[in-house]
């Protein structure tokens, strides 16, 4: 099974070698992000694409210096949506009314669930929801980089609040998730290229009823 | 590219026929969900596998009568750690030292590392977390299930307590997160089957910087 085999093959790769990843790899990686299913189908976060040395340098601190930020080629900002607006989900369901060819009143049921949806949670509940449907879009996309033998790093060290600041991620309604760094491994540099992978026994990780 | 034809083939599936996936199709998706990476590499969430009818049937309630429960062929419910204990972090760092065969006092830096991370989140921060860690999982696991060309729903229509209540996951200390139902497309009854993939367009979802 090449998914199986594509996982075993990546690591949370901690030194890279700061080779470019042609633009063709990242754009099947982010059409792996883009594909990725979500709640309701709303995909409530925006990924920023950061390719700009400059811009990668100004970051770094607010991710703790971490290499892979500098030595990657591309890093991935995956920012979750601080909230939805009626614009957001009106905007949602012209989408599928117009790519299905439907008429939009017979998405009204829809429209409802979705608005009680966000109606019944607190902004806390609500951004939480939001974050946990970046993750989905991580697993998708990682499996994607490996396909590619792109090393890709999730990182959740990082300060959220710097970084949305470094980003001007709260003005635009956003607040940094998750990170996908990408590159290529640095053999040479990284203890963690020839190291076994720790994984949960099967019989812990799953119960079978 | 394999990962995206998949991701293309697969949806949420709504209704099932009802015929069984063979086991070693299940172990294989099993497999890439116990490959899934998560923060720190703590996996901490417990995924029950269900392929009992009459326990489907039991728990089809707490999940709104959703068809897919009982037309599926395996209901795999992820269930959050609610909490760390300092025995789940030693057992860890235990593993690590042996597959890796290096002295466990080498790991005593991120014996730290790790009891910070958790002493640091309120239950609430923690419960949070871990439940975003299982997403990722979620995202390996249903890229696997398409690539096996099973169908795969992922499914947060659920009553959690009534779910934790049912599978007995509180005395467990563990809380009902996000479904995945696996089994075979009843294309016939299920108008979702030649509908149109809705996603938002890559210039809205990603910014290039």
């Amino acid at each position: 099974m090449s998914v199986l085999n594509n996982l075993k093959w990546r690591y949370a790769t901690k030194r890279m070698n700061g080779q470019k990843v042609p633009s063709e790899k990242i754009e099947n990686i982010l059409e792996a992000i883009q594909l990725a299913p979500t709640s309701i189908g709303m995909q409530p976060f925006t990924v920023l694409v950061i390719e700009d040395p400059e811009l990668k340098t100004k970051i770094a601190p607010a991710i703790y210096n971490q290499p892979q930020i500098t030595e990657g080629s591309h890093v991935l900002v995956f920012a979750a949506w601080k909230e939805y607006s009626n614009k957001n989900v009106s905007k949602y369901i012209n989408h599928i009314a117009s790519l299905r060819g439907i008429p939009i009143e017979s998405l009204d049921g829809m429209r409802d669930m979705v608005s009680r949806s966000i109606a019944s949670k607190t902004p806390e509940q609500l951004l939480n929801w939001n974050m946990r449907q970046a993750y989905i879009a991580l697993g998708t996309g990682l499996v994607a980089a490996a396909e590619e033998k792109v090393d890709a790093t999730p990182m959740e060290g990082f300060d959220p609040d710097a970084l949305d600041a470094a980003l001007g991620l709260a003005e635009k309604g956003l607040h940094s998730t998750v990170i996908l760094a990408l590159g290529y491994r640095d053999s040479e540099k990284d203890y963690l290229s020839s190291a076994a992978k720790v994984r949960r026994d099967k019989e812990e990780l799953f119960i079978r009823l």
